[in-house]
């Protein structure tokens, strides 16, 4: 992978909006975390990449778990007894509880009343809600729907069903020169939300998409799972796949218009906590990383004691930190091209970092080599960025004694990757520098907790 | 040890103002490193507590110390050739320089000079001094008293022993479930001031007689000792007992309104000094921890390099950085009920912390286990503060790696020790969790000089 | 090595002074790289110190580098056609181009464009030019001159020779107990610059000379060598010397009034990193301690990854960072008498550390030892700052068990080094202590980068 694959994969089309786009097809369909939702929605993302979507029985044991019944839903419904749908299911898949039992029969008001959510601090919003391990049913629906019921009786109507089925997930991989691999994980499991976690879903197509067409080093490895139970079921089943993960990065919330929180690996120090952290800090300021803690997203079982792989979570805005989160006004407006297309970017930058990081090995180790000579000074004098890239150089030859990466370099010199892959690339071509041995770098994989 | 002992202990009546009134009985006492008036003090604390009072006899080597003469006192008094006493030992144990040798007679004026000592300062406050290891005698008075002495000459009387006998101190061994030991140490050598150290003598009886009726896991020893020589003369005796010490804390000046000092001891990260630190950081702001020096109590002994022990020193506002110190100024009125009880209680914690620290080992390491399966959701969401304990939960499964104690936990989740602890417990019950190995743990027992 | 040296060597006559006067009797003289102006500042060196004026062959390999030809000259001008000489070299060193190639003839206007160097900012300073490595030839003159250059055409005449020859750089040897070395370099390239370079000429020489009445443990080896290619040939053949290198010193720009600024060794906490930062923080404020970083003097070649040598780089305002730098107006008046005695002084002290610097062993480990029955508080107490020296005593006696160097110790208390080994000296009397083994001490010699 080279600065080219970058610029091929964002320039031409605007390729915010496309991500934005692809959204906009998955949005209306009622996804959980089983059933023909996650099928249809994983359906549409194999017509951008190669991806196999497998089926896990109900039932199936996945260490402490077990894959659930599947549920799928036609129609649900508050109605008056007069037969007008006050709250329907066919206006916003968030106005019935995900997993809700099946039911129908008339209710008292009184009767309702634990069985209806609503948001009095947004009265316009439909709050978005599940139940999965607990056998219950409900309506989410807005404060000012909820404030309008004063009937004595209303019928209610949900069709769904809580059978064996399976659970489905997505999985794509592209093999590099190594079997090591870079896991990239999102989860599909919710409705018609659209940063948490279309934009995931959309980025990670595109990601995989992008990857696909460049020289790979690593192979890259990305997983489309219900939240939670999906990737606890992939861990169950991939257990010795667990052993090639080298870099890991989970996916959420990453339309938002807020700036990056990176929140690193349980290892706290994993080179793609070093990563990631080098790219956000060499970009606009605002964006962060943040410990790892146990709540969260995924990263919560890939980094599970026993397992304890180097995966961080990259995001926007903090779930629970905006009022959208969960709600239906985290819909296509809320998430914009430019921050899709700027997420698209870092992860791309970082992969970039990735993939051509290595420990260079001075061949002039005595004291330093003259650049005049061999015009080192010339050709970079003459680029833009000039006294930065001639300080590369003499940073890359200090440096290389077969214990520093270049990352490591880039971050005594207070210097992009970039520039000093560029300034090794350089030395490389004039025979003053050559790759001492891959992945061995000072810092790298200790255990920060 | 739990967290109902410490409850126990402080609850009911007024501990505070119980611990000032142990403090009031031995106030007039006049003590010094050796004499009738520590034997007295420790005879008072045998009420309270299975105190055994050793006798070291006078002139016995100690390391590079020699046991001194044992020093006794009956009157004294600087009278005027009529027979007026302007000062008596009788209305203050101040009043006599600590050590003085006997002396009676007629002196003039300009003679008493190098004998009579002030505060110009403070004019109506009697200093404190002694002349332990130079023989010499005089008077502690009040300035005011000072500049009233304008007769051409004045009687002296100090009727006053320094015979061979011995230096007494007192030991109370609590024994534990192990032979390992937590050292509590407090100086006994002063006479009627209150925080320095009658507030250190209260607390420590207090917190002995409290933990001989708990379980215990460590075996506590208590010392009240005469400060320097005293912890000199014991390490001297105990030598191979130092080998079982694994944590200790030197008490004093524990009962002035200030915040508390911690100060740590000479390894700087051990054990006790982490202990300290948390219990701290949990409670009100203002406490601070500092690092180890080699000036002030006798913390220097058990901090010496030979011993190197993990011995840290808690008092409250620091010797010399009130005026009070060493005056007749430190008496009952500058020492508060609610300082002793402050100061009780954190020790109390602190000992809670002690006993209670272990290594978790999740027994479901691979991806979190199901806790609402188990009813743990509920069982704690049901009580105040329930995020938070559900998230400690989710902490103290995702560290039980076998290498985090539980403190290590509590400062990774900053989270206070005991609702760490109470997760534990409840995952311990539900079969998630065992103990890995006692007193393993990162950061702990290191040198940090 | 004592303190008493260090008060020989500064007092009496104004040192500062002296030092400028060296600086004046230099000021004239051509240098370059190579040629007579090197010689001749050499052979004056040689009446203050033991200096050997080494030869090196023009053509020599040195590494990746090759001696260069000897430069040498005698006159140059630009003269109108009339024969007015517009800019004389009689006038100035830095008129000339440094390494000029030989030309006479007349030249229009244009032709000259790029062979004249001028200052617009600073219209009266004349700019100083080097163009060792590319034949090329050039005048550098005030902004003025050049402004005033409006004739159609100029006689131009640089006599100078271009010619196999040798380069020259003076070293002098001062042994001591030990074959391990302190390394001093200064270079001794540039014309009639004062802070750049003569005021590391006259700081080196003056300490060599102060060092050689000195006893020495350490073996000190003063370079004066042309920049950058200089100390490549010193090490290209001395590869076996530098194994011997414990600390070193590149001096450079130590004249001017501003602050120090001590560069550190590529290792980052080499010793000598640790010894000028404590010298400079226990000095008036504002002196300060920066990273390497490859760019600067000869630290460059010394600091190498091949040799990686502990030479650190001791300047007062860094190059660049003040206007007059690499100009005319780097001359006497730049230079204060003041800031050469404070650099002398700076650097007298951190050898003061060096030599002194021992891991001292308590012989009395076992709890304090009684210091008062040796005369050491009263000893002490009688002298000025007598609190500070006490608590030198425990400190020392605390830290000395074996694994803390003075400097360590001195660290640790907050003191100077001089108060902690004074300490040392009057427990050793009483023997309290002893040497533990030299130069064994924590955080010594490790790789920071």
């Amino acid at each position: 992978m080279d600065i080219e694959d970058i610029q091929r994969t964002l320039g031409g089309t605007n390729k915010g909006q496309s991500l934005h786009d692809v959204m906009r097809l998955l949005y209306p369909i009622c996804r959980s975390i089983t059933g023909e939702g996650v099928r249809q929605t994983l359906r549409q993302l194999q017509q951008h990449i190669p991806l196999t979507i497998q089926e896990v029985a109900s039932g199936t044991k996945v260490f402490d778990w077990t894959v659930p019944l599947e549920w799928n839903i036609r129609e649900a419904y508050l109605a008056t007894t007069d037969g007008e749908r006050i709250v329907d299911f066919q206006n916003s898949n968030l106005h019935v509880v995900s997993y809700s039992t099946p039911v129908k029969g008339r209710f008292k008001r009184e009767a309702l009343e634990g069985h209806l959510h609503s948001l009095p601090g947004h009265p316009d919003w439909i709050p978005y809600r599940t139940s999965y391990y607990k056998e219950n049913w409900g309506f989410c629906l807005t404060h000012r729907q909820l404030l309008g019921l004063q009937d004595p009786e209303y019928d209610v109507c949900i069709d769904s069903s809580l059978r064996p089925g399976s659970l489905s997930y997505g999985e794509c991989l592209l093999p590099g020169e190594t079997p090591e691999e870079v896991l990239i994980s999102c989860h599909v499991c919710h409705p018609s939300l659209c940063n948490d976690n279309l934009s995931g879903i959309a980025v990670a197509t595109c990601l995989a998409k992008a990857m696909s067409g460049m020289a790979r080093k690593y192979s890259y490895r990305f997983l489309f799972v219900p939240g939670t139970i999906g990737s606890i079921t992939w861990l169950a089943h991939n257990r010795e796949r667990t052993h090639f993960i080298r870099h890991g990065i989970v996916l959420t919330g990453v339309g938002d218009s807020g700036s990056v929180t990176y929140k690193r690996s349980r290892q706290g120090n994993a080179h793609i906590d070093r990563v990631l952290e080098h790219v956000l800090k060499h970009r606009a300021s605002g964006h962060r990383s943040v410990d790892f803690s146990p709540y969260g997203y995924d990263e919560r079982q890939y980094c599970s004691p026993g397992f304890n792989l180097p995966v961080g979570c990259f995001m926007r805005t903090t779930h629970g930190e905006y009022p959208e989160y969960h709600t239906s006004a985290d819909n296509l407006a809320f998430v914009t091209p430019e921050a899709l297309q700027d997420s698209l970017e870092i992860l791309l930058q970082a992969i970039y970092v990735l993939e051509n990081d290595v420990v260079p090995l001075s061949l002039n180790p005595y004291c330093e080599p003259q650049l005049g000579k061999r015009g080192l000074y010339r050709a970079i004098a003459g680029q833009k960025e000039g006294a930065q890239r001639e300080m590369a150089l003499l940073w890359v030859l200090n440096m290389a004694d077969g214990t520093h990466s270049l990352l490591d370099i880039a971050e005594r010199a207070n210097t992009s990757f970039e520039i000093i892959n560029a300034a090794a690339r350089a030395l490389k071509e004039c025979n003053l520098l050559q790759e001492a041995s891959p992945r061995i770098s000072k810092g790298d994989g200790g255990d920060r907790l």
